[in-house]
Formats: C-alpha cells, sequence, structure tokens
C-alpha cells in the first residue's frame, strides 16, 4: 500500500456503539477532510471505472466517493436514494441492513440500456445495499461492471454473499478492517 | 455561457408539486448522469475554491457537487449532514427550508482553526440551508470565504438575505431559474 493509502487509512475513526450499541462505525470524515488522502482514494478507484458509462453512488456517504470518481473520468453520475428522495418515477429494492431495514430507489430513467455501470459505496458490510443497488442498476437497463468500496468489513462477509448472487460482477475493496 | 454549461442547464427538470403541492423541484439527476455537464459544472465552481482549504458540502445533494469539486483541486471535503448522521461530537443549527424545518450539524473537529472553505450545495433557495451551514462552519473555526449553488430561485431572494446576514461572503450560482 502507498504512503497516501497508509496515511488515508490511519484517518479512519471508529467509532464505538454508534448508532446503536455493538455496532462498531467507521467515520471517514476525517480522511475525507484531508485533500491528499481524499484523492488518494478515488485515483485508487478509477482505474474500475475506466470502461465505464456512468458510477452510481449510494446515499449519502457513497455519493462523495462515486461523485468525485465519476468527475475525475467525466463520467456521469447517478444517485441510488432513500425512499421518497428521487422526485421522478422510479425502481425500488428493500435490504437488511446491519442495523435495520431500508428501501433504496433509483430513477427509472437513470441509466440508459446497455449502459456500463460502477456502483460505489463508502462501506461494505453485510452487502445488502450493494445487492439492492445492483438490482436497482440492472431494472433500469445497466450493466453492472463492478462494485466499489473504501472498507470492507469482512467478519460479514458481503463478498461471499454478493459472489453468489452476482457471480459476474467483481467486488473491489481498498481497506480491509 | 459556454455551450457545454448551456446543455447542463437543458438537463435540469422541473417537477411540479414535489415534494408537496405548489413546490416546484428542480430534479438535477438528469445533469448528474451525463458525463459532460457535470464536468461543466464542477469547471465553473473550481476558480472560486482555488484559496480555500477545504470545501463543505450539504446532505445530501450538495455532497455531489462539493465532493467532486474538492477532489478536483486536492482539497479536504467536509459534509454537514441532517441531526443525528454525524457519529462524533457536533454543532448543530436549525433552519427553515422552502418546505419545512430541520436540523443541521457538523463535527466540531471538521475544520482546523482558520482553515478557509467554501460552502457548496446544489439549489440556494431561501437560503436556509445556506446560512446555518455558514453558521457551522464558523462555530467550527472556519472562515468561509463564500458560497456556491448550482441553482438559485431569485423569487425567494436567499441572496439579498445572506448579504444582510453575512456580509464578507460572497455569493455564487451558476443558473437563475
Amino acid at each position: 500500500m502507498d504512503q497516501a493509502l497508509t496515511r488515508a487509512r490511519s484517518l479512519i475513526r471508529e467509532i464505538q456503539d454508534y448508532p446503536n450499541p455493538g455496532i462498531r462505525f467507521l467515520d471517514l470524515t476525517p480522511l475525507l477532510a484531508d485533500g491528499p488522502s481524499f484523492h488518494s482514494i478515488i485515483s485508487t478507484l478509477a482505474p474500475l471505472a475506466k470502461n465505464c458509462d456512468v458510477v452510481a453512488g449510494i446515499e449519502a456517504r457513497g455519493f462523495i466517493f462515486a461523485a468525485a470518481l465519476a468527475h475525475s473520468l467525466n463520467l456521469g453520475f447517478v444517485p441510488i436514494r432513500k425512499r421518497g428522495k428521487l422526485p421522478y418515477l422510479t425502481h425500488e429494492e428493500s435490504y437488511g441492513l446491519e442495523y435495520g431495514n431500508d428501501v433504496v430507489q433509483i430513477h427509472q430513467d437513470a441509466i440508459a440500456e446497455g449502459a456500463r455501470a460502477l456502483l460505489v459505496d463508502d462501506v461494505l458490510a453485510t452487502g445488502g445495499t450493494a445487492s439492492a443497488g445492483i438490482r436497482l442498476i440492472q431494472r433500469s437497463g445497466g450493466i453492472v461492471v463492478g462494485v466499489s468500496a473504501v472498507i470492507e468489513i469482512d467478519v460479514l462477509q458481503a463478498r461471499s454473499r454478493l459472489s453468489q448472487d452476482f457471480p459476474t460482477v467483481p467486488v473491489h475493496t481498498i481497506f480491509t478492517m
């Protein structure tokens, strides 16, 4: 791992019992506030999006990485949002989180038929959000070329679950914690 | 206005009566999905952030523009979030929206003392969110060098309200609608 990524990793702050008791929350805000660290993350994600048409990000923290990545490659950005936040016609998928349940949506016209999309989020925990995001992109007509996250919480085994449900979608993460 | 910005503007979709009756919602998702249009927005914002240390963005749509802008200039990104979303010690400010009331927060350690920050959001409506954002950055020790938004809804007069409350903070918007 290069020096900038090593520094970026050192800036991830662990917060115990947030948002609920027993949960260890990984706070990326100190990393984001450091320009070179944030830059090193986007540079590491960039090769994965090189042959894509769009980058999709999951609300809200996924927006930060996905939008910066999309812009850096002159690609479009597609938001996947919590229910009720997108104003036009949507598809929706529900999923189980590490702590609770939720519904995410995508605009039905968000992705052109056959467009290649990289899905980006901040943390890959159980993989529930990522699975829902993959299904939403596919229902919009897009081809998911990969899932990228900054952090993978390996004890939650998202990777094996995703590879079973979506064997053709590679998963890439930068840090394992 | 150059060709790319003209195209970007044409991709803003107006949605009537969302989220509430009588509200005209400006949907930026078609603009974001178009790489060159998204790029032209960030390029237009970039000169305003050149002497900054960080770019602050307001959840959730402000994250998209602020993060891309921060990354493009190798600057740090600071999220201003809805109440309960930031895991560490926070400052908070309440504000009146175009449709309702809300509270936003910033991490107390988000910005180094004396750091110069540009505040970015998608739409400048009444200016309530922007005012709260300015106060949060100032309470964290930062100097707000400007407020930038992609769209200004001029009938709601945010600009005059902000110039009265924060006379030293310039306001810059790309499109007036």
